[in-house]
C-alpha cells in the first residue's frame, strides 16, 4: 500500500493569506514548506483512492477514471470544496463514501453531478479491490469518520482527522489491529484545553495508545508550524511530520503469517 | 476605468472535467481558450474591485491590501467558493458587498474571518474611491445583483451576471444611462426556453435593448463555445465573446460635456 499526502493543512492552509509569522515566510519562499488542504491518496495494485477532497485544484491533478473512489472525512469546506467544481464533469460517476451527515456542504445534495454519494456506517468494513476499509468514528464539530485500510499483505493503515481525542470505541478497534501506519489530526501547538482538533501532547499521547509501526502528524496550522520551527520538540523515533507530496511505502506481514 | 475578466465560465469551467467536446478539447491544448469562474476586476486610478470570488486560487492572486472591496453577484458556488479559502487570512478585513440573502454560502456568515459582509439594497448607490456603484436586481434563482459603475470621468460600465432576461426597473435603469461598456451572461447557445441563464438570443436581445456602446458576452459554458465553433454567428460589431486576461479601457465623456 503506498501513501501520499497531497496536503497537510489545517483550514487556511501554509501560508495563510496575509500572515507573515515565521511559518508563513518559510512557506512563501519555498513550496516544499507549503501546506494544502488535508488529503491522501492512497494505491495499492491499480487502485487509487483519495481521502478528503479540498484541495482546490482537483479538477486540474486528476482525470475523470483516475479514481476508484473518494472517501470523505466529513463535510467541513476544507475537505469537500474541491467538489463543488469537478461534480459538473463528464465520465463514470465517482463513488464518494461518507460519513452519516444530511446537511453534506452546499448544494452537493442537491446537484451531485458526477458524485455517487454513498453513507457508510462506522464499522461496517467494505471493499474496494485489494482494501479492505473500515471508518471509524471520530470527535470532531461534524459526524466525521476516520478510516482503517487493510491491503492482502495485511498492511494497515489509519488516516484519523478531524479529531479532538478519540471515541473510546475507536480507540479499542485501532489497539486491537495496531496499525502499520497512523495519519493523524495535529492541529495546534500544546494549548490549555484543545477543542475540534488534537494538540501536539494530545496526538502524542494517542500514538502512544495506539502504537503503530509510524505515525506522522498532519491538519497542521501555520501557528503549529511556527512552534516547531521555535521550540524544535524532540518526537519518538516512530513519528514524523507530514509533508506535502510526502509518500511511504507500506508493507503487512507475508501471507499465512497473520 | 480598467476592466479585466478573470474568468468567463459558467459553473465547471472549460475545459469542462472529463469532457471531450471540441471547445474542451482546443481549452485543453491552449490555455487561452480556458474560462475560469466568471469573475472581473475594475480598477480606476489607485481602487481595485474584484466582483465574484469564484477563482480557485484567489488566495495567489491576490494578497491583502490589494482589493479595496470584493462585489458578490450572488451566493451560488461558483461566485463565492474562493472565499472558503481566503477568509481564514490575517490582515485588514475586506469589505464585501451582497445582495440580501439570509442562506449565503456554506459557513461563510458563521465563519466570516477577514470578510466584512455588507448587504446593499437594489437601486442604493455606494461609493468606492472614484466609482459609484449601484447594484441592480437580476433575474435568478437567488437573490441576485448586477453592478453599475460610474467613474469621475463619467465612463459606465455594468455588469450583468448570472440571470436570465432582466426585470424591467433594471432594463429601465439601464436605457436611462447607456453604459459604454456592459458585460452580459451569456450561458447557453440558443435553447427553446432559456432557464435560469440568457441563452444566445436572449442576450443579444438585451444588448439591442439597452444599447451600450460595447458589449462582452460572458459566463459561457462549454456547449456555447462548441456550438460557436461550429456555427460561426455574425455578431454586432459592438459585440464580443469575453475571453479570460482580457482588458478593456472605458473612458466617459470630458467632463462638464455629460
Ligand atoms: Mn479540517
Ligand atoms: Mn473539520
Ligand atoms: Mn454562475
Ligand atoms: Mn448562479
Ligand atoms: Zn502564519
Ligand atoms: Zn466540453
Amino acid at each position: 500500500m503506498r501513501v501520499t499526502f497531497l496536503g497537510t493543512a489545517a483550514a487556511g492552509g501554509v501560508p495563510l493569506f496575509g500572515c507573515d509569522c515565521l511559518a508563513c515566510k518559510r512557506a512563501t519562499g519555498d513550496d516544499a514548506y507549503r501546506r494544502e488542504p488535508c488529503s491522501a491518496l492512497i494505491e495499492s495494485g491499480d487502485t487509487r483512492i483519495l481521502i478528503d477532497a479540498g484541495l482546490m485544484d482537483l479538477h486540474r491533478r486528476f482525470n475523470p477514471g483516475d479514481l476508484d473512489a473518494i472517501l470523505l472525512t466529513h463535510f467541513h469546506p476544507d475537505h469537500v470544496q474541491g467538489l463543488l467544481h469537478i461534480r459538473w464533469g463528464r465520465g463514470e460517476r465517482i463513488p464518494v463514501f461518507i460519513p452519516p451527515d444530511e446537511e453534506g456542504f452546499s448544494d452537493l445534495f442537491k446537484h451531485p453531478g458526477l458524485l455517487d454519494f454513498r453513507p457508510q456506517k462506522a464499522f461496517a468494513g467494505f471493499r474496494i479491490g485489494p482494501l479492505t476499509i473500515t471508518p471509524v468514528p471520530l470527535a470532531h464539530s461534524k459526524p466525521t469518520f476516520g478510516y482503517h485500510f487493510q491491503d492482502l499483505d495485511h498492511a494497515r493503515f489509519s488516516y484519523l482527522t478531524d479529531t479532538c481525542g478519540l471515541p473510546p470505541e475507536t480507540s479499542e478497534f485501532l489497539r486491537q489491529q495496531p496499525p502499520h501506519g497512523l495519519a493523524l489530526d495535529c492541529t495546534f501547538p500544546p494549548r490549555p484545553e484543545p477543542q475540534g482538533h488534537n494538540d501536539w501532547p494530545l496526538a502524542l499521547e494517542i500514538i502512544a495508545d495506539i502504537s503503530p509501526s509510524r505515525a506522522w502528524l498532519t491538519h497542521i496550522r501555520h501557528d503549529l508550524d511556527e512552534w516547531l520551527i521555535r521550540e524544535q520538540p524532540a518526537l519518538p523515533d516512530s513519528v514524523e511530520i507530514a509533508r506535502d507530496n510526502g509518500t511511504s511505502v507500506l508493507a503487512g506481514e507475508p501471507h499465512g503469517q497473520v
